[in-house]
């Protein structure tokens, strides 16, 4: 659920969406894509979350900025960023971001 | 919901936290926070998704690192934090990045 004691500097994809329809799919290909991250060079973790009414952030975290560019073009994943653009996503906005500092609590 | 158009680079503050316990006030000092947040320099927007088992990505944005280090130290938000702390955060991970780049669609 959390992603813990990572050291920065690393980065962050953060991804934010509102989800649209049925599930056509979704669920099992959120699960695989989370799977086939796991699997990938620098990957650090994930956290996700989403509401009752379909918003949801998801966060995943990579050593440096090359893993992020190599996991944007992976096969499999652009399968998916493309069924997300037609079925699944109202809208969405995603962020690469460099984490600087972290800490934790309580 | 989404914060739109913002253009990088600016900050981003990742707050990820497993609620615990009843509300005690939580979901009014939330609400609070958002709207004291909005009102300070350097404020950009913010989204937020919590799932039904209490586990939530809160994102606010800011123009720059001074903006998210005045707003750490802001009087009311350190109250909130000493609350968070005592009283309704099973667990939480902060982060603080720099976006650097962004998109959206579909």
């Amino acid at each position: 659920m959390f992603a813990r004691g990572l050291q920065p500097p690393y980065y962050a994809v953060i991804f934010s969406s509102q989800r649209q329809g049925e599930d056509a799919g979704y669920a099992r290909m959120a699960e695989r894509m989370v799977e086939t991250a796991r699997g990938q060079p620098g990957f650090l973790g994930i956290e996700s979350a989403r509401d009752a009414q379909g918003f949801g952030i998801t966060v995943s975290y990579w050593s440096d900025a090359q893993a992020v560019k190599a996991w944007k073009q992976h096969s499999d994943h652009l399968g998916a960023q493309t069924l997300g653009r037609q079925r699944w996503y109202a809208h969405y906005e995603l962020r690469v971001a460099r984490v600087e500092r972290a800490y934790d609590g309580p």
